[in-house]
């Protein structure tokens, strides 16, 4: 119990802290305009930050300053929330609340919410470079990273694979898995990979972490599928039991609530044994993955 | 009269070149989805390919080879790709035609389109370090000067702007002259400054080409609201006349047409001057920058 207590505590420094680095990474932009309204809108919205709190659990957990991955901890934070304002659009996902509030379109309008989110890609990235003493060899992969996880290998095209399981009720698992992978999981990795690279790891270390990051990232995805089920709008902050209005496969449907829980909290043990070799520094990644695997929002 | 026809066949060889290069670029991935089918749909298209000529061109004349230049030539045309794509969308111009073709969403739906343009976005930036061996500092140097070029000082900040001058024929020339410089002329700098500095260009070199390019990019963007009143949609390959039913300040309603004319001949002569310490290496800058200020389309 006093473990869980103490994650709750490091969670909650370690959120202040990015949103404070958040707020003024979007205050020192000089445009007072409705797009910048519309990025602080979303960006500053609250949400669990935890990608990322991943990127700099691991580069602590390797001996690397929170200074140095800093900056891409608060891009990866940018960059989910571009990724959720376009799937929130009307020609996308169509949704209408997002952490407990009104999606960033129905305020600003789908113009300015369409180029918040392009804004937020491009600036996302941009920060990775601000105000940093890493190598630039270790800046372009990170760089690489972030790239890669966004794009057709990655949260795009895994929300392209998601549209097009819509009205597809049985779906084979391994393509439901395979969607996952990109649309929720290829960020997570981002998140912890960048941070193993920003502190100097070896490519053993930098692969052993990417596994973490794909395991829990899969069984993120698997919760939250769970509680679109069995959750209510208050609890959630965005429109619940959407997958069934859909139609879509998920692992609830395919696999049973009771059996996606299980196959969830496998995928959480496995995911704490490959970080077993960072000794001292994983204990925060074993909790932050009991974390993923037991969250209700 | 020698002249204008070896520009045409320099231009012809470079496009041919860059179409090359873009089909090669987006073959190589292998999804084969209908993400992929939009990205391609667009991308190839045809179209002037004027920022990466732009590119390979200040690269050649400040002794930069084609090889270190080639994949962020290639990177500019995506990157430009991408915001036309985004700025086609119903919730932004909605535009039906473009390069003589239905827009991306008029074919793929407005939701594939939107993540065409943010995969081609990432993808674009991926591309620039694709098979270089450009030096690392260079490399990163070049991602700042796109993701500033398209971010919220850039393109998307002047595709907000743009849309903020909708229904006010009456706004300054100076508020004019702003939006064009981030909408149009961001682009066109970047693709000249990065050119030069993966040449290893000095900073004063730098700084000239940059000028050329706000300049030309100005001309650029004053005949093409020229054209908008003085074309058909054969001519021009998109809807004509769009300013005038959108009640749009413009330089050729502002300054009215000849005076506009006269302005982007200004333009180029000192855009021109710029470029003229290059020596020999200037010769396709002087020709390309007489191409803007003269183009039809």
């Amino acid at each position: 119990m006093l473990k869980e207590f103490e994650l709750a505590s490091y969670l909650r420094v370690y959120q202040e802290i990015v949103d404070r680095e958040l707020e003024r990474a979007v205050l020192a932009d000089p445009d007072p305009g409705p797009l910048y309204s519309s990025m602080r809108y979303s960006l500053l919205a609250g949400g669990k930050r935890l990608r990322p709190i991943l990127c700099l659990t691991v580069c602590a957990a390797i001996g690397g300053s929170a200074e140095v991955a800093m900056p891409t901890a608060v891009a990866l934070e940018m960059l989910h929330t571009a990724t959720l304002i376009h799937d929130d659009l009307p020609s996308m996902d169509n949704d209408d609340f997002r952490r407990g509030r009104p999606t960033n379109h129905k305020v600003f309008g789908e113009g300015i919410a369409l180029l918040a989110g392009d804004a937020l890609l491009a600036y996302s990235l941009e920060h990775v470079l601000h105000n940093t003493d890493a190598p630039p060899d270790r800046l372009l992969r990170v760089i690489q990273t972030l790239l890669h996880a966004i794009g057709v290998n990655g949260a795009i095209g895994g929300q392209v694979a998601d549209v097009g399981l819509e009205n597809r009720p049985d779906a084979e698992l391994a393509e439901l898995e395979s969607m996952c992978a990109r649309k929720t999981g290829a960020l997570l990795v981002a998140s912890v990979v960048s941070g193993a690279v920003l502190a100097g790891a070896d490519e053993g270390t930098i692969a052993r972490v990417s596994l973490y990051g794909e395991k829990i990232g899969l069984a993120f995805q698997i919760i939250d599928d769970v509680l679109d089920v069995t959750s209510t709008l208050d609890e959630l902050g965005k429109t619940p039991h959407k997958d069934e209005k859909m139609r879509k496969s998920t692992f609830a449907r395919l696999l049973g609530l009771d059996q996606a829980r299980e196959r969830a909290a496998d995928l959480i043990e496995s995911a704490k044994r490959e970080v077993r070799s960072l000794g001292e520094g994983a204990v925060p990644l074993f909790a932050i993955a009991d974390y993923v695997g037991s969250r209700s929002k």
